[in-house]
């Protein structure tokens, strides 16, 4: 097996617990590294910049864009957001596993450049359990949750086009799944196009040279 | 998630180690089973009726065949070779991943009828090492040597169509990689249908008495 890391794209249910799932996961081993977004919104308080979010001047997003240095970039309520592509693809090359929170359409975004990238999709067990953690944030208005049931119900149907689902009931177990899910995803044979080339070769060469010692 | 094992597909050089590989696997844990093919060829010098193969007349094998009783089955000089449907089936229900060697056009067979089955080809670390292997056997002529050189540069062109690659180099960590691939099988989206659908269900009952409570 070479020793890339791979890039894992997780979205799901707002109020599944992707945040805490995901810090618990890099809270394990330092294999994994959280990708950063860049964004064009100003930082709220308690924001970090290069932690929370690359924080950029629109001109500076938009050269990053035109320069393709995003894995994928879309705008939301007149600001830009991004994943710069080079960290990415560097924190990879040096073996990392890279995480990815995104929504559906940038998973699919991400799947069209790169076909190996894992797409997880995390829910709770039922939709009562997501109602119940929603009302249980205690700061959100009842449209708020209303919408957020309502986007869990149009995210439900893209479901089927991701690679893994994972149910985020217990966060240990949960997170004990995802560690599986991205070990398993070191053996994809397009993660590994170098070993199976080199095989082909090896054995077409011994087969040349097959008369003067098999 | 549901309780349903996988339908776990592995093919590999001949001289790769498989059936090793598969030994090791099922003594790990009775949750792996090994799927029991049928054939019409006579039995070896200590082969078991029900253990190695259920062995069984022309007529019989034909039968099951025209009952649809195969998952796949193919013809092999002279003799037909097929993996019965009901016991894959059956244990796959009662919560078993159930492990089925096969070549790659049979994996073909079994990816078209069940999608959610998890291909698998298992190789040596290099070709030098699977030609060692084959000398190692002692037991094989040159010229059967040469033949399964030729059919491993063959087999490796199929490997891009496997959903895995394994490299068998040590066997304890070759069989912790398979059980990694096997557990991740279980978070499909399409192994959990049930679970989706009741999801999407349970989302849009919410949003329709959501006046009442939100």
């Amino acid at each position: 097996m070479n020793n890339r890391g791979s890039l894992i794209v997780v979205s799901g249910f707002s109020g599944a617990g992707k945040g805490t799932l995901m810090k618990n996961l890099v809270e394990r081993s330092s294999r994994y590294a959280l990708s950063v977004s860049m964004t064009t919104r100003e930082p709220r308080p308690g924001e970090v910049d290069g932690v929370s979010y690359f924080f950029v001047s629109q001109e500076e997003f938009d050269r990053t864009a035109q320069e393709d240095g995003f894995l994928e970039h879309a705008s939301y309520v007149g600001h830009s957001y991004g994943t710069p592509k080079a960290w990415v693809l560097e924190q990879m090359k040096k073996g990392r596993d890279v995480i990815l929170e995104i929504d559906a359409q940038g998973a699919r975004q991400i799947k069209r450049i790169m076909p190996d990238a894992v797409l997880i999709f995390v829910v709770t067990p039922n939709a009562e359990c997501l109602l119940n953690r929603l009302k249980g944030r205690g700061t959100e208005h009842r449209d708020v949750i209303a919408r957020r049931i309502r986007q869990a119900a149009t995210e439900a149907e893209e479901i089927a086009g991701y690679d893994y689902l994972l149910v985020n009931d217990d966060l240990e177990q949960c997170t004990d799944d995802l560690e599986d899910i991205i070990r398993a995803s070191h053996f994809d044979p397009h993660h590994n196009t170098e070993l199976v080339e080199n095989l082909k070769k090896e054995l077409h060469e011994i087969l040349q040279r097959s008369g003067d010692f098999l």
